[in-house]
């Protein structure tokens, strides 16, 4: 197994006004070193599986990726990711929701679990009831030797560094990497996807690093948004496909360090009901997919924002550099670099992080430390 | 197959202030129309399922169910009963993002689509999809011969009578009880249920009529809780297994007719983001699970009430009547009437409707035609 060592350093803010935002800053090399050691000749090499071994992988019919909070929509995130490779039905659920529910499993059914510290009770608790049903179990985990990766037959350590604030980031981004990681692994086992698929990807990834420091710069932009916004009551998020389970996160960053109403949908619902939200001066953000690679949904996206928009919304678009079709509708335009479908998820994250970070900092809250929650929830 | 007429006079408020209010008091008929013909002698007949006889849907290894909506809330509800009774993993997709996916479909696939008007565009493009990948398709709909079940290879009819609120109330209900029906008959014809259990839950459903008359007492109780709420800005849901959709959609029908920000969650992520929310005064609705047949949930539901008072909010429980244990802790306890788990949440929304309509009332607001929303989104 590759280790990453953690030095005493990583463990104070460094110079930075939070730890939030000393790991939001940390994002690059965060997953420069969960993508290390894994992608070798453009493959992918997870030596930490264990017993799930390529005999096991090849025959699941089903796996079930159980998390809680940020970590459930890193899971569906890579559920997108995952399925499209591998050929696999992906269901995410919330592991309290799992347990207490006698779910369907069987013994060609993979569980994998998604948590930070390792040791949150509730999929700590769901990965147990697993195992005990005779289902092989994953843990993707940020903390060497926490239960969680004990009680399972593999393990694939996210590398991502301590992580202080309450509000995950770093971690987030690298849950998602390793979920990807182990999705190639998966859909190279089983003969879904191509050699060419699998370098194509292994590529943009190992670029990943470098694209997470560069929408980095933004930072400054979002701060000054965020100051504008500072007495904001609610904020919106919309997004479709990978895009979804951004908007999700971006609305539970801010619910969670700045303590206002914010929500995140899938853009193909407001007709279903939020749109009646919309009154003017409701700020928006909507996480634009690619004009390049996802035409279909990145027009649709813009009739939304125009449908919003006409109602008086204030649309805030995170949208790939250079996507002129976006201009003309929305008020803000947070740029993103250049990515690939599945990876653009991993860099509009970091504009929505740094507006929680930097609202609740303008709102003067403590960033590292919201009331009511605690870094890891090991109790029921 | 059965045949229910809709006379005129079902076209009219008939003397109620709105569609919404007569839609919401009609569900003991409703629900009524739903059963008629489909339980003989304790056990389930579907005529309608078509194509869909015992040989396809013992072979079936997964169900999709796909909607918008309050729709996908149904089927979210459904889920954890067909699951229970018929054994086989359920997955609940939005319609516009199971289409924008490649998703994972095959031979032995059912997806069922759930749709009031029958004529959702998204839901029916999915269900094209679906069909033109080979997987057998039913459609769960209120509309006679309207164009999803016609694109269907079988049809459970909701029979809820014409919907014309915008906010759907009572085809909701429907919509639950058509698919536990499928569900019953699903158990049945895979062996998964026995005949005790069968004979348990039809004769559950006969009674849910009556207890749908019974829930409705409680209209005062609400009306006089929203007009004292009628300036609340925010409003939160909480419940647990099927009172998680719960939560979701009383939360859809006050941000449909009421406009104010509402959110539902699953009780067991409150510690993993949303209690930072809680502030004094936060007024939060909580669907109690039964003391006497979930006790385990209920007692986590419990502690969940007494940490969100602990931190000020003003808790209103939705509670099996009779259940002393919330009582000290709920500022608010809206009754039930006494179900097993599966039968509850059918009776646990019909406040949470009523609540919607009240404040929107309150408010001054247009019941039936809220800004923005049309009944049938068909357009993409």
């Amino acid at each position: 197994e590759f280790e990453v060592a953690w030095d005493a350093s990583s463990a104070d803010k460094g110079g930075w006004s939070s730890f939030m935002a000393k790991e939001i800053a940390e994002q690059p090399d965060a997953i420069a070193n969960t993508l290390r050691g894994r992608i070798v000749e453009g493959a992918v090499e997870i030596p930490e599986l264990g017993s799930l071994g390529p005999d096991i992988l090849k025959d699941i019919d089903r796996i079930v990726i159980i998390a809680c909070g940020t970590a459930a929509y890193a899971a569906s995130t890579a559920k997108y990711a995952i399925e499209a490779w591998a050929r696999v039905p992906v269901d995410v659920e919330l592991s309290h929701e799992f347990r207490y529910r006698t779910p369907v499993l069987s013994a060609r059914t993979l569980l994998i679990s998604v948590s930070q510290s390792g040791e949150t009770m509730d999929t700590l608790m769901a990965v147990k009831y697993a195992r005990d049903a005779g289902v092989k179990t994953l843990s993707v985990c940020n903390t060497q030797s926490a239960t969680i990766p004990r009680e399972s037959d593999g393990v694939i350590y996210t590398h991502a560094g301590p992580e202080v604030a309450v509000a995950s980031t770093k971690a987030f981004v690298a849950q998602i990497v390793a979920l990807y990681l182990f999705g190639l692994h998966l859909g190279t086992v089983r003969g879904t996807l191509s050699t060419e698929g699998l370098h194509d990807m292994t590529r943009q990834l190992l670029a990943l690093p470098e694209k997470l420091a560069e929408v980095l710069e933004v930072t400054d932009t979002v701060r000054q948004l965020a100051h504008w916004m500072a007495d904001t009551r609610s904020v919106l998020f919309l997004g479709r496909h990978v895009g979804y389970p951004i908007a999700l996160e971006g609305a539970l960053k801010l619910k969670e360090i700045s303590y206002i109403h914010a929500e995140g949908f899938a853009a193909g619902e407001l007709k279903h009901g939020p749109i009646a939200l919309i009154e003017p001066g409701q700020p928006v953000f909507v996480v634009v997919p690619s004009p390049r690679s996802s035409a279909e949904l990145h027009s649709k996206i813009v009739s939304n924002i125009q449908e919003i928009r006409a109602r008086g919304a204030r649309v805030i678009a995170i949208a790939e550099k250079g996507d002129a079709a976006v201009l003309p509708f929305a008020d803000e335009v947070i740029p993103v670099p250049l990515a690939e479908p599945l990876i653009q998820p991993l860099l509009s994250v970091v504009p929505l992080q740094l507006f929680a970070l930097e609202l609740s900092t303008a709102k003067g809250l403590d960033v590292d430390q919201p009331r009511n929650l605690a870094k890891s929830v090991t109790v029921e």
